[in-house]
């Protein structure tokens, strides 16, 4: 419903912003207007001097470093969290950004508690795991069954019940390393999805082959679900090296059986926040340009990739717009969003939150897929308005990066903006190594390249100013149906 | 005394070494003689054979892979050395090594239980850390101190006793990463040393900088020792990424204050074995070429590198000359050594035990610096038989290995033969990045490049074959003064 109440609302703008005089223009977010050569010259211009500048500009670096030595872990509810929040806050203040809050955010409270497993038969060895969030715990005594190995949910799906019931189901797929992690998503479904499938059958516990690339021994966590319909089994990921000994194990022919004692469990629902901070525009102050990353992190590693990068980043972009001489023509809003990890808690509060001005978010981008170089860019706007783009893609090109297309996915916490079809763009990183960390306790800020950080805070600086900049509107993305 | 009368009995022959015409030689440790041309040029063109049929073998992969996968971690005493020393029995039999038997070796029994680590102050974070082996625990309610930083045992030194007095030491030394590892032996020292003598100026427990390179969110354990004139403190590696946290917290100028829980203990020592087979020589059989490598392993990896490889590789040379024609001259001795890591308590009894026939080993060597590529030979033994060496240095030069002279160290398992200055052989291995995953969690299967393990197997080949069949005597290692 509210989509379609959206579009109609939110799309004859946009096919007429090509045709109404930049005069005319309007503040509001119906206003689009052609921009003129010389316009968009000096546009380009300023945008070209922010890039080189933002390349020798080391504050982003700073501030992860800040952010992982003076908080750390920030998972969701936690001591950490509530940290994070405090640091972000001051940050903002410091850097002189304007309407600085904490917008309240309910999330759950998940606690990992100890765990631990072992290959009990036929070769006894202890195994590196992690529970996977939200997991429920194991009985006191933990859980020993035989382990029997599938590849994939349809292959679980294709064995009989009596192949499954009582046993423990180890999902064994390797993530292949790509350079646009395009492997995760067709590798995470057992995360979701493998406990319940697994209890359907009759299973008493899962396994997961940690979807991660790279080998080092780190069990990579992240979340897991449940049906309401099955039982709620305890689920952990393998480190990659253990999946291969009880692989090797099981490869023997002999039965495995395996031990789990996992000691999580839910503690009652508790407030983060979303932390908000702008640069206001100096001529439609009411249209947002929206630079998300994600405050929160796992609670194994010190989230400097995940989202640590994507903070500092999006924290310097806004203190460079500030910086400029003249602020540009609509406000830059930085969010830094709760509980990403866990539920995407802080990305839906958001969009209630803001439901009333999300007509007028003019464009929302957010980083959080690592630490490497920026390589791609992407838009999801009315293509009546790609000319604008053209004009970013040749500022960012020599940073190295090509034009895509309108093809742009936006990041996990603008899920809930596809809805009133808030146009976006991606920077798309290098992610070949960014699964060797993702979720582990091994993301901690010596896997970040200064000198990748500031190409993406050039490429960031760059985008964001001139779409805050340009008089023309990006009018709505486009349906989801074709994005 | 030992050393001086060992001495005296085998340098006589060492300087004879070329004077014996070969016809003449006894079977005895005492023999030498030179070798025909005709005869090397045989020797050399089966030991190039054997190379190029070693580069094409598997079997020493698939060794290391069913030890890390059927037995995994095998610290001395517990049930994983058990299963160790009954893997390597029935893998020497397989292979059809002669006098196959487990000798008898006392270990310590230390067993690392639970431990955890955090700073309290300024800004709190839980660490990454790991007991160093042999540490005392802490008291049930952990130790809680303020940190002082040092760089090294000199620096600590020169501390006034208030400085350190009811604090935490925290030695923070970089390890650079070497082809040849050169840098272990600095960094490593406060391991050893530093609780002694931080315990010396009232300190209450030690921390380290993990000795390692790479920076992946590994503690990297080893062996610590206790003076018995000053109290026994707990002593913990820091993971890279855990120290670089605690060095930035401390470069704020705040006081850092760190808690530290350890739940490490020693129980009574206990029984392990040397494993040792042979492939008995055809003409001089009491002589040995013995090839060592340590059976046993830290508690947290699997001991892949360290040293699954060794031992893998020294079973397979022995099954290639076992499948030879005929037997080489000489007897090659397998010794897979018990407790390496915590005592060399297998090398210790082994020379004990063998007292009366160390001046008939005719050449030790010992592969215990993990899986990478042989680059470099080199001996101890007596000059007058360095021609022999140079025969050698021929054959292995196709497999990228140079030839460096008379300076072999050996490994650690041959220290306590250096009394008896058995002549022994280095074949130095690529250590890049061997001390990336040196005693950590991460020492696993995939760490192993099965070609390079080949070459590794070829060049161990062409030593073993060449030194147990020429005639020539390699006399007694160089004095250690000048070794």
């Amino acid at each position: 419903m509210r989509t379609r109440a959206l579009s109609a609302l939110t799309r004859a703008p946009a096919l007429l912003a090509i045709a109404l005089p930049f005069a005319a223009a309007p503040g509001g977010a119906q206003g689009a207007a052609a921009a003129s050569e010389a316009e968009s010259a000096a546009i380009a211009a300023t945008a070209a001097e922010l890039r080189d500048r933002a390349l020798a500009d080391g504050r982003s670096y700073e501030l992860v470093r800040s952010l992982t030595v003076e908080v750390g872990p920030r998972f969701a509810g936690t001591p950490g969290d509530r940290a994070g929040v405090e640091w972000a806050l001051r940050k903002m203040r410091e850097l002189g950004l304007a309407n600085v809050r904490a917008e309240p955010v309910t999330v759950p409270r998940w606690v990992r508690g100890e765990e631990r497993g072992e290959i009990v038969a036929p070769w006894p060895q202890k195994m590196v795991l992690t529970a996977l969030g939200g997991s429920v715990g194991t009985p006191e005594e933990g859980v020993e069954a035989a382990v029997v190995e599938v590849a994939s949910l349809e292959a679980l799906e294709a064995l009989p019940d009596d192949a499954v019931a009582g046993k423990i189901v180890f999902f064994n797929r390797r993530m292949e390393r790509r350079k646009d992690g395009s492997d995760y998503r067709p590798t995470v479904r057992p995360r979701g999805a493998g406990p319940a499938a697994a209890a359907k059958k009759g299973a008493v516990a899962m396994l997961l082959r940690s979807v991660g690339t790279g080998t080092h021994r780190f069990p990579h966590t992240g979340a897991t679900r449940y049906d309401k319909e099955v039982p709620r089994i305890p689920a952990a990921a393998l480190a990659v090296p253990d999946a291969d000994v009880l692989e090797a194990q099981l490869a023997s022919g002999e039965e495995v059986r395996f031990r789990l004692y996992l000691g999580s469990r839910y503690l009652a629902d508790t407030r983060s926040s979303n932390v908000i901070g702008e640069v206001p525009g100096r001529e439609r102050p009411e249209e947002i340009v929206l630079l998300g990353a994600h405050l929160d992190s796992w609670d194994l590693g010190t989230g400097a990739i995940d989202d640590g990068a994507g903070c500092a980043t999006m924290l310097t972009v806004a203190a460079l717009l500030r910086e400029l001489p003249r602020a540009p023509r609509r406000t830059v809003r930085v969010v830094l969003f709760a509980n990403e990890e866990f539920g995407l808690s802080g990305a839906r509060a958001y969009a209630e939150a803001h439901a009333d001005e999300l007509e007028r978010h003019h464009l929302a981008m957010e980083s959080d897929f690592g630490a490497g170089r920026v390589w791609r860019f992407a838009t999801a706007i009315d293509p009546a308005a790609l000319p604008e783009a053209e004009k970013i893609a040749a500022v960012l090109a020599p940073l190295g990066i090509e034009h895509q297309g309108n093809t742009a996915f936006g990041g996990a916490d603008l899920i809930p903006l596809r809805e009133a079809r808030v146009p976006k763009a991606d920077l798309t990183q290098d992610g070949t190594y960014y699964f060797d960390f993702h979720h582990t306790d091994d993301d901690t800020l010596d896997k970040i390249d200064p000198q990748a950080l500031a190409q993406n805070l050039a490429a960031y600086a760059v985008l964001a100013y001139m779409a805050a900049e340009t008089p023309v509107g990006f009018g709505r993305a486009p349906a989801p149906e074709s994005n």
